[in-house]
């Protein structure tokens, strides 16, 4: 009998499961939610959730220096939870079991108390093109303080590892390989045992990124024969702000402490040598993330079975849905997939002849799907491409097929509007250089009238349009603003009355829209003005304070900082 | 009209209201919990308990690199409890707010990021004496680095930083001055002022450890003028595994990131340079603990009304507390605390002239009286004082006047029956080197049939008498095993059967208790037999695996690791 059920999988996430609930309040099909951003992070089932709960009404206390029951409970479901890691991954020995607070600390940890302390100016560390930048800035970092160089192995059309390159990349100068179990944009599962094995060959350290991975298929360390694993528990039904590093002992125990402080001591002196703890303690100094290791502990009891499970349903099932998703994309004339073939986990990469990735991706948000839009923290991966971006769609067992066919409808609908509205385009540009307070009062009157997120989606869209283009010769570095999901430009003038002006642009129709929005604001006031100037109640007043990312994510608070950083 | 009310307070509190409720049922004055560790982590209130509950149910999703409005909710939250914590501690910008996984790795970052790219041969650190090894092993670490010497401001016979001393010791060599505003053993509230001030004058950074200082009293970081200010959210009613670093943004912005990853870029290139994000993004690598950070804020909401109250009700109530429970103390003969004076906060350290400070800590557990012993931490200061560690009780304001009743009558009634013991001290010790397999079986008959913890807690301070005494001689470091609560040594024989014998001793009874239980296990064994053995199936066996500490807190795992590494 298989042990996993699709529906019933579903049932154990509240979060999933309460849209489902307003569904079937409001007897429509449109659910309010389709959360296809699970390769970002997974949603939690209740168990792991109740967990937590469990852990702060129960036995919350501090780990470790136990002179008392409640704190040896603790304790006790603390290191528990860390055999259950090792049994997960088939680690030879607790001691091997570090936790972190992720899979990026994890890398650092190895970075900073191995290779900072090994590597010689022409060394070489290598890495694979598609890396996350968790796997790719501490070795620049690293290489920087050490001389150390990094090589890079390409991939392959499909998107794999280039195994045939790692004969020539990999070498006796090399010291590092770090790659990617699964690359979080491509979903392919690399031939790391090969990378693996070509590292040892030549007496270089693996460091595989298992954050991809962990969720969908079973993972054994020792197999492997990797000398460090990292991951993340959020990306695999569990709590967010703790991760694993695994390494081989013999590693772990030649590396200095990460960190200095309580727990990883044996002795500390003013007069004598302060001497460092035993495994797995030495690398966890100050009091752990208690609570989220107990709460990941249940997620691995909730994950293991179906893992390991013989008839493979839950991953057959995870395979039956990016197989159907990938098809109905390839089926849609302007999508690209950034590399050839399908994927072998749920994660689907591609971008749209003739729209910005970022527009579709807040299109789609207005009907209640959540996909990602941007480098997905893999920009050499694009540049390599020659891509600014993509869209992610990345799956999980709790997705539905409904929700793929929902989300290939919408995606039709908005292709088609857009089309149909580039043939119109006769929008005249105004000029909003010289927007009075009138005219700002107007933005605001227009905003309090519009309600729903889909709506006023809508009027930031037309705003777009009002904005003239930047010069592209203006568009460089230097009028840049840093944003994950878009690029945006801007630039200011200054007045003989010390009246500021700006112009601004940005290459997706959304952010063009706000734009209009933040320089309404900005445009024609004074230095002192736009200091005092009140984003947030501004954005409140305009019922944008709860969609919009208050990170510099779309950029609108780091345009306005630019703002604010011209007019000194 | 006060807003604290300590009964209404210690309702909000689910895990001390279960054992209240408990309680009524029982009909009994003896709670099954007095929880009196809140240095070492405070419990949590209903709210921030249920807030972490919503945040996974309903707005569960990566922050920062949103394309939609889940992610966008999350973010939203996450930045807002960034501005939260920015008020609450009066800092000027929410850029100088850094979320780390505790104070412990908020010292690590100044340290590493700051002071190892700063500090010169010669150049001096200064602490106090009574910091906690969060304080002291990181400034140590960099000491060794960088060959700067660290400098030690002693304590005044009350306990506080001896600020007479300062002029002597903060000199133009000084570069980095670091202390807590509150020491997690004395409860004194440091003179920090005074400390930064000078610091300020020699031109050296201040760097202010606030764990224990943030839930007692309104701290404002721009009054004070401290360079650096950390602090943890469990001991402050918050969530485990997030914490704060306050810097001045000026330092901040000059320091490079402490980890590379997501988020704390701006371009990632392997042909140019990759560029770092603003503040405080810089020093956020990875996905972050955003359900804590989220907890956190309610933790904030919860705690800030009380602290900032004109009428000071929460602050008059804490001490009260203190006062009552240090004179109760204080009338105890073998009471010795190990500074002069009453504390300024609920936390009171103590000896007893006679008694081994584990057994004292054991014994009230069996009450359900959770303190804690051993050196907390802060070693330089048990040396300092001459000591080996002390007792230490620490309050909240959930804590109530019968608690701190119950507690002396329990306390009083374990130094009595320690008195009736050693006047009837004729218990023959029996050898138990040499143990038969059937002496074994009896240890396990004999807690198989002891039920109840108290009972258990009995047998193994009996079975502690028959230990024989290890000669003093052999009580050294070579036979010492690290453990927080109490020590061990051991020291292993080898016969030319190739069997072994262990003797081992601890300073408390209970450990030497529980070192007759592991010595039946392994004395007389080959090694072999000794790596076969399942301590976990024993301990189970004798009902003692939920008790136990399952780390090398209380040494028993300790203990049998030394034994296997011995019979190699």
């Amino acid at each position: 009998m298989n042990i996993f059920s699709p529906n019933l999988f579903r049932q154990q996430f509240p979060l999933i499961e309460s849209h489902d609930q307003s569904l079937i309040e409001k007897d429509d099909f449109m659910p309010s939610l389709i959360y296809f951003d699970n390769a970002a992070t997974t949603q939690k089932p209740r168990q792991v959730i109740d967990c937590q709960q469990d852990y702060y009404r129960n036995f919350n206390a501090n780990v470790h220096r136990a002179s008392h029951q409640l704190s040896s409970k603790a304790t006790f479901a603390f290191e528990k939870a860390r055999s259950l890691v090792q049994g997960f991954i088939g680690a030879k020995s607790v001691k091997e079991i570090i936790w972190t607070k992720g899979a990026t600390e994890s890398i650092n940890i190895v970075v900073q108390s191995l290779a900072r302390n090994t590597l010689l100016p022409g060394d070489e560390i290598v890495l694979c093109v598609s890396e996350h930048h968790a796997n790719i800035v501490p070795w620049q970092i690293v290489a920087e303080q050490t001389g150390a160089v990094i090589k890079v192995i390409p991939i392959t059309e499909h998107g794999y590892i280039d195994i045939d390159e790692i004969e020539n990349i990999i070498s006796d100068k090399t010291k590092y390989v770090a790659c990617a179990h699964i690359s979080n944009v491509l979903g392919r599962i690399n031939p790391i045992e090969q990378v693996i094995a070509k590292a040892k060959a030549v007496g270089a350290i693996s460091v595989i990124d298992g954050t991809q991975a962990v969720a969908h298929f079973s993972v054994n360390v020792q197999s492997l024969d990797c000398d460090f694993y990292v991951f993340s528990a959020h990306k695999m039904y569990g709590p967010t702000g703790i991760g694993v590093l695994y390494g081989k002992k013999k590693h772990l125990e030649s590396m200095p402490p990460y960190q200095g402080g309580g727990e990883m001591i044996k002795t500390v002196s003013f007069t004598q040598a302060t001497t460092f703890n035993s495994l797995p303690f030495k690398f966890e100094a100050g009091t752990p993330n208690i609570a989220g290791v107990i709460a990941f502990a249940e997620s691995i009891n909730f994950l293991s079975p179906l893992l390991t499970d013989v008839s493979n349903s839950y991953g057959l099932f995870e395979k039956k849905l990016v197989n159907y998703c990938y098809q109905a994309l390839a089926n849609i004339a302007q999508v690209k997939f950034i590399v050839g073939g399908s994927p072998d986990i749920g994660v689907i990469a591609f971008t749209l002849t003739g729209h910005h990735n970022h527009d579709i991706a807040m299109s789609l948000d207005t009907h209640g799907i959540a996909i990602r839009s941007g480098h997905h923290c893999a920009m050499p991966l694009m540049t390599h491409l020659k891509i600014d971006g993509c869209l992610r769609v990345s799956l999980a067992a709790y997705n539905t097929v409904a929700e793929i066919d929902y989300f290939i409808d919408c995606l039709k609908n908005i292709l088609l509007e857009g089309t149909i509205e580039q043939t119109n385009k006769q929008v005249k540009e105004e000029v909003l250089l010289e927007l009075s307070a009138k005219e700002m009062v107007d933005i605001i009157t227009l905003f309090s009238r519009t309600k729903g997120w889909d709506s006023r989606h809508r009027e930031i869209m037309l705003l777009g349009k009002k904005l003239p283009r930047l010069d592209k010769a203006l568009r460089d570095e230097n009028t840049l603003i840093s944003g994950c999901e878009s690029l945006a430009w801007i630039k200011a003038e200054h007045s003989v009355q010390g009246l500021y002006s700006f112009t601004a642009d940005s290459d997706a129709k959304i952010i063009r829209g706000l734009l209009v929005i933040v320089l309404a604001a900005f445009n024609n006031q004074t230095a002192q003005q736009i200091h005092q100037f009140d984003i947030n109640d501004y954005f409140e007043k305009l019922g944008l304070m709860q969609h919009l990312s208050p990170s510099r994510g779309n950029g609108v608070l780091a345009i306005v900082e630019q703002i604010k950083i011209m007019a000194k």
